[in-house]
């Protein structure tokens, strides 16, 4: 087994903000893994909340040694050895994972979705993702996003109710929130919460900080709307104790290491009852299109990473009017555009 | 998709014992599922504690229309279609759900351990079941079960203590020790695990009914023992309640209906750092087959099911000296004794 990466500079249609900061080029780093004549592909967007960078990434791919394996079928001690290299490296983790996955699909001669038995007319209906601007932006975007019937609205910062009232004025589709840990204060939460529940919000991602445990459990008590955990939430160790304080989870492949630990994860909220959403990175094909082969176990899917960049190194699944689409090829089902 | 099936008498080579009575003869049912000229596997073992005999199962299995799918690579469908047949029949469930696995094994050209990315070498090292008895029995069965490194010692009657010293005055083997609900006193229980705790035992098993969970968790909170789940776990959704008063769950195919929901068991398990250890029932080797492909994922395995036998009907997993050994053929790697 062999491993090579490469760096794709994402450009955003938009600027992209939310509470934290803004960007507007996204570089992620794309695994090339090589065996028998087979090509398995992975990606690492990396974040730096998470501690990581290209240069983290670069550093754990050398350290990385795929050859001490005779095959990517060797999954379970593959990963285990891959995890046990370094805490952290989520991202660089999940390349490991996808492109194991995308191998394994194309040597058994299946897509993802077949290789775990899921129906692929059943992949999730995918939001559309408005960040935090001017009333004047969002009111644009959100006409430019008419063909999603599903709409995710980052607040968090001064404005919540001006980008809120915006949307509405314009449209009466579906509306998710996130706070992205906007919220310091419990009441205030608990405030802005009882108006969105008025504006007929389906539920609130992240409203306060993570660090914050108690006024979450606090405010989930509370809340009139379902309150789902984001930075919250990075693995599978934490999932039970997050069921103390929020009504489902976000998952995003990576900061969970890919789909392997993904699934684990959605198993285990199903068994405390918890909703499950998949959310992304700014993610090219390869990153997305992992997501929509899982996306039948999901309630919710956030996996327009891909829609919001326009030069996609790959080709992959298509998000058809918010419809995550895949095609019937082996493996993850990406192709590198020429 | 065609489906048929067949009783099989499986015989004991000794009277098997346990708290709850004795049997001499097990009848299971082997379920043949037919699809584009490939065969899978089934069986189901059914427990009267579970509420399942051979007429339940023939029922069940009337009740199951698989010609509405297309391919049993549809396996989400498939078996959520399944179990919402009826409640309950989780043995029925399981020789579907085995069927299905060991056709796309089939069909794939896999063994299932590689379908799910497991390392057959690192199957569970398996212990051999010591049903209660007569002194003189029991340690002519010790003596017999030589080969085998772990002995799992039935107790609940009133000779706990004659049971354990006969074997210790044979041998200085690992013990596991099932109580299967046997004790109904939280302080005699109590007593017991700090007395085999001398004994040198590994852990104990189902010490108490399963209706007295308050007394199971006052006795884990005391005992000096691990304490593993039995007969107080049948499926995913009780696994979260389980770790209030349990160390770990022993997962039985055929309480849990089948590898699917064994996986995801396994998966919660882990998220709630218990053990995982998986049983059976006295079965063929397709149902043990079945469990040991999974067994790499497992802290203790109890799959002797077959050993216990004489006429086993299938050639499949071998059991060398308590070490689960599966060959390579695709599937369960079962094959039909002529």
């Amino acid at each position: 087994m062999k491993i090579s990466w490469k760096q794709y500079d994402l450009q955003l249609k938009h600027t992209f903000r939310i509470s934290r900061g803004a960007r507007n080029v996204v570089p992620v780093i794309i695994l090339t893994l090589e065996h028998d004549g087979i090509i398995g592909y992975g990606e690492a967007s990396p974040a730096k909340r998470y501690g990581e960078s290209l240069e983290t990434i670069d550093a754990f791919f050398r350290k990385t040694n795929l050859s001490q394996f005779d095959s990517p079928l060797q999954l379970e001690d593959i990963l285990t050895n891959v995890d046990s290299i370094e805490a952290g490296n989520t991202s660089a983790k999940c390349a490991v994972d996808l492109a194991l996955h995308d191998w394994i699909g194309k040597k058994l001669g299946v897509p993802l979705y077949q290789l775990w038995g899921l129906n692929p007319k059943k992949t999730a209906q995918c939001s559309f993702t408005i960040a935090i601007d001017t009333k004047e932006i969002v009111e644009q975007k959100v006409r430019e996003a008419a063909e999603y019937p599903i709409l995710k609205v980052k607040v968090g910062l001064d404005n919540d109710e001006e980008m809120i009232t915006t949307i509405r004025r314009v449209t009466d589709k579906v509306l998710y929130v996130d706070a992205n840990e906007g919220w310091k204060d419990k009441h205030l939460a608990l405030e802005r919460i009882k108006w969105l529940k008025d504006q007929n919000v389906e539920f609130v991602e992240q409203p306060m900080p993570a660090e914050q445990f108690d006024d979450l459990k606090w405010l989930r008590d509370k809340s009139d709307l379902p309150i789902i955990a984001d930075e919250s939430v990075l693995r599978l160790s934490e999932v039970p104790k997050l069921a103390e304080a929020f009504d489902g989870i976000n998952i995003k492949l990576m900061k969970c290491t890919g789909v392997r630990e993904a699934m684990r994860m959605i198993n285990t909220a199903r068994a405390l009852n918890m909703k499950v959403m998949m959310g992304c990175m700014i993610e090219s094909a390869v990153g997305i299109s992992a997501g929509a082969h899982l996306s039948p176990l999901l309630d919710y899917a956030d996996l327009d990473g891909n829609v919001l960049i326009s030069n996609d190194p790959f080709d992959g699944v298509r998000n058809i009017k918010g419809a995550l689409t895949l095609n019937d090829m082996p493996g993850l089902g990406v192709t590198l555009r020429q």
